[in-house]
């Protein structure tokens, strides 16, 4: 029950006045600020400016098996740049392969592969097998629904609690059709909601025993060492998926991205041997390998996962300030009146807001209306539809600090007036 | 008429027993030589070595606009290295995308989109239009026909002439049949032939009328400014078609793999505005943009077209000696005796030898058979069929000059022995 709820029309009608008069002078103001993508902000780009000078024309540019890294070769990386990644993802450096600065590249390409020449050897492509679905956790991450949206893959839409993915809803799609192919999933600090799979869904993943011999989880770890507070362990996919005898069942990604710079990290690929070798098979085609000068960059600059550790903690003073602002703002402000909810999460880019119902779409097109760059409602769902019109998800890490108390508080003045609003026609 | 065809059988016996002796002496010297990859020395790898110094930690990162080139964004890239790649291939900044550190990943990916989406947004996916064609001048890059075989698509030789392809035979391929959806061109030293394309092949390629509407010229121009001694001019393909009114009909690849560093340099797409709109149109599901930190400190390092044809002119000192290595042993050994022929290119990476027709692969067996890595006999013809097992590819870059000079000599020592057992069996 929200606190507009109970009062009377002329009360509402007051306090919306002043509302809108505030809303007008801060769009009056000619305000543009942005709260719309996981963007690390210069602060954070600052924390690896070091990067730049761990090589340079009096460096080695070989590789420690003497492998000079500035020229072609190397497909699937360095051994020194498997052995951290094997490190911070938990498989062994012959379940890696490292790409070029783009792990949604990686993603598209295990997408391509799939689609023209099938996920294994003895595989059917499944451009050749009619509608392919996919099983989407929602809220979800925009760019992956885009991504099977361009592919004519469609989605299937299936809940999202604290402990992951509505497990009973996925067994039931993924075990009774075999054009269901494969499953999103963005399994610690999820984007945008933050939360972390538990292992019993983890584990619940790996049994899966789908109708399709073909289905594969797409594994986006993106936020796999991103904790803000203490370390946060997710089960290993892979591990669980090879215990249950689906060692093939599962393409993991990453990157370091939002580690080291956002434009110019190192992405990767993990999965069973037997992924791993069929993916190169293909690769070998597309290139010659990716940039090996930015691998050992990174290689000698972190040193081991000891360093990543330790260099994000000092990512994670920045971002939590920013978290901080964000939930005392909206706790002061729509949380204690109960106009949104929202978990702070402990580690990620996001913050995903409801608000009520029917009215997400409207607060984000007066927050646009109003100079503040958001994420487009709807999103976070397959083909932006929000069947509730309720999630609005907040990205606080590119902006200062100032600019995203401000855009919070507009936020919130929306989320205000757009509630009176519904109340005084008795929603 | 070679050396040997008049010879005596006894004159020819004695001659093969003291080559075979020599050769067995080599073979069991065990050397491990490579002569089979257009890969650069490290003497060339160090003549960019300053590039790992145009960015530090005490740089700005920023590029001419201010944008921040750590962080994600941009997706064509930065404007200055639009401008420099503009003038190097003569095309408008509106006309570019640049990539990562790999041409032919921008290749697949223009295959990848031409299959899937097709060409342009009214135009049906190659995919979906049954047999996809492409017409293949032979002898060509192998990575080229490979590409082609992995994507399913069928390849149809043409010949290549010391002006570039057959274009009758081209004219009458791409005009007559509507499965014919591209052609592969490496326009200027050709890939391994050296040859250049003359203006009027550049022309009478423009002035193509393919019966395909969704045809397309992939122009790989890998060695734009890979010059040995004065410059070489090619027509621009692109002012050609808009000329004739087929500015759709082209893409120009290049890089800058064999000008910085093989394995980290940029690659780029050049075409008409309305090719590079719809090419964006699908990157921008894929990617959210190229490393741009590599592309400032390429900009950095050669600031300016004149930056990098001074640069060439270093590597072209390498090369050049090289080429002049192979090309004197060649001269003398097996020229003077006709026991083989060539040109000796005027730039690029390649030297394309053709031996006595069916001895090819009998003379390459025999160099790998005593430790020198050489390309596979048949792999510049589509499908690997070098119809007169004549062509042999020498990529002279990668070795030190003195390997290089015991390859060569091994090889025409291979030549005279396959050539005398052939006289001696009266072939």
């Amino acid at each position: 029950m929200n606190a507009y709820a109970q009062k009377s029309k002329d009360e509402l009608n007051g306090q919306l006045t002043a509302l809108l008069s505030e809303y007008e002078v801060f769009k009056n103001e000619g305000h543009s600020l942005d709260i719309s993508r996981g963007k690390p902000c210069k602060e954070q780009l600052d924390l690896s400016v070091g990067m730049m000078d761990t090589l340079s024309s009096k460096s080695s540019l070989n590789a420690q098996n003497g492998f000079d890294c500035r020229n072609y070769g190397i497909i699937d990386g360095i051994e020194e740049a498997k052995e951290l990644f094997s490190q911070l993802f938990d498989v062994a450096k012959s379940e890696i392969v490292i790409g070029g600065n783009s792990s949604l590249g990686m993603m598209y390409d295990a997408m391509i592969r799939a689609i023209l020449f099938g996920v294994s050897e003895d595989a059917k492509p499944w451009g050749e097998q009619g509608e392919v679905k996919f099983v989407c956790p929602s809220p979800g991450y925009d760019r992956h629904f885009h991504l099977c949206e361009e592919l004519g893959i469609k989605m299937i839409p299936v809940g999202m609690d604290e402990n992951g993915p509505d497990m009973d809803a996925v067994r039931k799609i993924v075990e009774s059709d075999e054009s269901v192919k494969g499953m999103w999933c963005v399994p610690k600090f999820s984007n945008p909601t933050g939360v972390v799979y538990s292992d019993e869904v983890v584990r619940a993943i790996a049994a899966l025993k789908p109708a399709a011999k073909d289905f594969r989880v797409f594994w986006d770890n993106a936020y796999a060492v991103h904790d803000l507070y203490e370390r946060v362990e997710l089960l290993s996919l892979l591990d669980e998926c090879k215990k249950a005898g689906n060692a093939d069942m599962v393409y993991m990604f990453g990157s370091t991205s939002k580690v080291s710079f956002a434009g110019s990290g190192i992405a990767i690929l993990a999965a069973s041997e037997a992924n791993i070798a069929h993916a190169k098979s293909h690769m070998k085609f597309q290139t010659i390998g990716s940039d090996k000068l930015n691998q050992l960059r990174h290689v000698r600059f972190f040193k081991n996962t000891d360093g990543v550790y330790a260099h994000m903690k000092k990512h994670a003073q920045v971002i939590g300030t920013k978290f901080d602002i964000v939930d005392d703002i909206l706790t002061e402000r729509v949380g204690k009146s109960e106009l949104a909810e929202w978990i702070k999460p402990k580690g990620g880019y996001f913050i995903s807001l409801d608000v009520k119902y029917g009215s997400a779409k409207k607060v984000v097109g007066m927050m646009k209306d109003a100079g503040i760059m958001i994420t487009p409602a709807g999103v976070t769902f397959p083909y932006g539809d929000d069947p509730r019109d309720s999630n609005i998800r907040i990205a606080p890490t590119f902006t200062g600090n100032d600019a995203l108390s401000l855009a919070m508080k507009t936020l919130c003045l929306c989320i205000n007036i757009v509630s009176i609003e519904d109340a005084l026609k008795g929603k």
